[in-house]
């Protein structure tokens, strides 16, 4: 029989895997929460017709489809085969006509009508309009759950990944651009990350960028290429925005934006000229600098603000403000976390004019920024304390009666389940790596005490049931 | 547009629902861990042909299928279409033929790969096998993650729930099971639960029962029947057992589990008399007295240990010590858990005798439990503490200082993101039951001190920073 497996793009995780991940998941939320946001969790499938639609082509596309129960084929609304299925079974993957796959898309929407979960955002959304007389507004949740998309997995891109997710719905208040900075410092600050930074944007001033250069449409063209400064000077970036058909005259305009640096504020004001003649520009310039302000007085910890225009991200529906945020310089890992504004959160489920703000972590990135700086505290694959050694049945019951005790102190303890040969009971603590070993026989049991082996040391004395208590939790 | 839905047998929590539900799996998981159980994750999908198969032809149907990703009609592997399924699509789901059933259920395998997890014992055993050079064994592992079944569901019985299990695989020994009793019993102390009764029964025990009865193909008939003793009587018992065909001779044999009281010692006597000519029911008496035995040595909290003979539950994989546990008798709820030793649980797999032994802990049943006997403590859905009201932007910005030191200290602040009427603001404090506000204008400002308003009793006090994390904290 083969080694069974499973599939491409999911992952095992071992114990300390576990324990690393819930370390993360639990600075999140311990701050998610200190900032006021409540937790919900919806259902890891939805209703196709709520995410269909709702992440452009591709989107639907990499959205896994749950088969309907039962006999889908057949059931009692009398699905009908694509006229063309046997045309369609002949042809290869490549040659389907646009027609072929509408009547192909029609049929799995007739045998699926549920599928997993693509965001956290969409659901979110949904629950909102769904429960709306029950919520009070502004509403501030958290929500940790996985996702799954049928990308094509690759390094650090799974098929199933956790989603921690903080956003704030029903308010257009700065307060809470201001907030959720604070919010990404606080937890990369808990975790001992040195220097992640939070770049802001604001979709405004791409607004007002695209307006300044004349071409709205050709905005991811000009931020794309004005983000390769740094690798390919600013001939190159120039030569690449002219290649795009972006004007000489126009790239003139915006040549301040080429040598972009200096203070936050610095920065604003050379916005603020750049952008004077653009209404929506200023607006954004506005908004910027209230967030970076606020922020500068109420201090950060260990994270850096910084203005970035070049940020583009989710351009389709982010608004107002832009996060991203990059993992310390020293670990070349890009993006740990993201998120933004948008000022019609609700509205594909129809409860209009409902502004969210929010921002995302990114929980696997992270693992892999902290493992790489050593980061993780020893503490947090800490298992069993203290392995107590099997003799046989009746020293195992004495033995039993110390481990519950034990237990109710708050001390993980074990008790090796068989009467193996002691060098096999040992070389278990050691695999485990736990750290002391009680031996108990009939002298320990008339005496009432235990036998303390530390097993790093090797040493080893008799004590009693409270010496016990603090030799294993005074260290 | 009409109101958006969630799919049927699925649930939304809300946040107090997140936070009781968050307080049960804690105290499980800490539990787990004090008994030196650790945790693994599995991915939510597995391979198709890892689920398929494990569960019975009910299993299989219940399994949700992911549909494979692309154009699964017609990828590179050729799929052929069942050759009568134009018949199939004429025919009502009732009158499908075997043949038809097999065809569609090979075309379901192609257009299908993957499937959701449907419960977490098989991909624990898919885990082991997988990754069994890494395991150190005997392997005590925990596992709360979700699970997903196409059930039609009902009142506490839902398509997408949560399973809480701990296992122990690679050892035969019964300590194991006095442990697992013990953690029942800890995990329901903890959750003040009084009176769980921790049903035990051995799968020997019943093997033996149906030697006695002469009767191996009638053993669940039996014990059903004998289960509805309280209910009908001895003679009604006796009317089912003889109406299912099991013969008046055999029935006499077994006299003594019609008064079978007293406690587990005698109980233990009267089957060992019993079941003196069976060996493998004396097997299973002795497996229980070893169990019964050391649990009562070393005790049991708030639960109560019960032997009884009517459980078989998992006859059909349990192969050893049978648990399930009753709610408190003043809540009609049936099992708030389960479990058992099953001696070849990898053999799936290819993994041969690996004995493991484990129990599962019924969240949704424990919730409806600890709310109907009111023991969810006040303090598990406590959100925010103090609500800082907003005045403007200079003294939302003198508040969110507040609000940093407060958070740094571990206390749970919000800003109110608006400068909205004082009322709307005070009443977003009631609705969210937050139990303090506090107030900062020009006075409080320039003062460098604030006015904190305990929201119950509408007192209010003008206190300096020390004194507000003082009566933010002692409370």
């Amino acid at each position: 029989m083969a080694k069974p497996g499973i599939p491409k793009g999911t992952r095992d995780f071992s114990p300390s895997e576990v324990a690393k991940r819930q370390y993360i998941i639990s600075a999140i939320k311990h701050h998610f929460e200190l900032f006021g946001f409540q937790p919900i969790e919806t259902p890891s499938f939805e209703n196709s017709d709520t995410l269909m639609g709702k992440y452009g082509e591709e989107g639907d596309r990499l959205i896994f489809k749950i088969l309907n129960s039962g006999n889908y084929f057949y059931d009692k609304k009398g699905i009908e085969l694509p006229q063309s299925l046997e045309e369609l079974k002949a042809n290869s993957a490549e040659n389907i006509t646009t027609e072929q796959l509408i009547e192909l898309n029609k049929f799995t929407a007739k045998i699926s009508e549920k599928a997993l979960r693509y965001d956290l955002t969409v659901p979110f959304a949904r629950y909102v309009v769904q429960h709306q007389n029950d919520i009070t507004f502004p509403f501030k949740r958290y929500q940790v759950q996985p996702v799954w998309r049928a990308d094509n997995p690759q390094k650090g891109r799974f098929r199933e990944f956790y989603q921690c997710d903080a956003d704030v719905v029903g308010s257009t208040s700065l307060w809470q651009e201001v907030e959720l900075v604070q919010l990404y410092d606080a937890v990369f600050t808990q975790l001992g990350l040195d220097g992640a930074t939070i770049k802001i944007n604001n979709r405004k001033v791409l607004g007002g960028i695209a307006e300044v250069i004349g071409a709205k449409d050709k905005l991811i063209d000009f931020t794309v290429a004005l983000d390769k400064l740094d690798k390919i000077g600013e001939d190159g970036v120039k030569a690449e925005m002219l290649a795009k058909g972006i004007e000489a005259q126009a790239i003139e305009k915006v040549q301040p934006l080429f040598n972009f640096t200096g203070s936050i504020d610095e920065k604003l004001n050379q916005l603020a000229d750049l952008l004077a003649g653009s209404e929506e520009g200023t607006k954004g310039v506005e908004e910027l600098r209230f967030i970076c302000n606020n922020v500068a007085a109420t201090g950060l910890g260990n994270s850096i603000l910084d203005l970035d225009v070049t940020l583009a991200r989710g351009l389709n529906y982010y608004t107002g403000a832009i996060f991203e945020v990059s993992a310390p310089k020293e670990v070349k890992l890009g993006s740990i976390g993201g998120g933004g504004r948008y000022d019609d959160l609700t509205g594909i489920f129809g409860l209009k004019n409902m502004s969210g703000v929010g921002i995302s972590f990114g929980l696997d990135r992270i693992y892999l920024v902290l493992e790489e700086l050593n980061l993780f505290p020893e503490t947090v694959t800490e298992g069993t304390k203290v392995l107590f050694i099997n003799f046989g049945d009746k020293e195992a019951q004495y033995a039993l009666k110390a481990i519950s005790r034990l237990r109710n102190q708050g001390i993980k303890a074990e008790l090796y389940p068989d009467n193996a040969k002691i060098g096999k009971q040992f070389q278990y603590a050691d695999k485990r790596i736990i750290p002391f070993a009680v031996l108990t026989g009939d002298t320990e049991i008339d005496n009432n005490n235990f036998t303390l082996k530390n097993l790093a040391s090797g040493t080893q004395d008799i004590v009693t049931f409270d010496q016990l208590v603090e030799q294993l939790t005074g260290l």
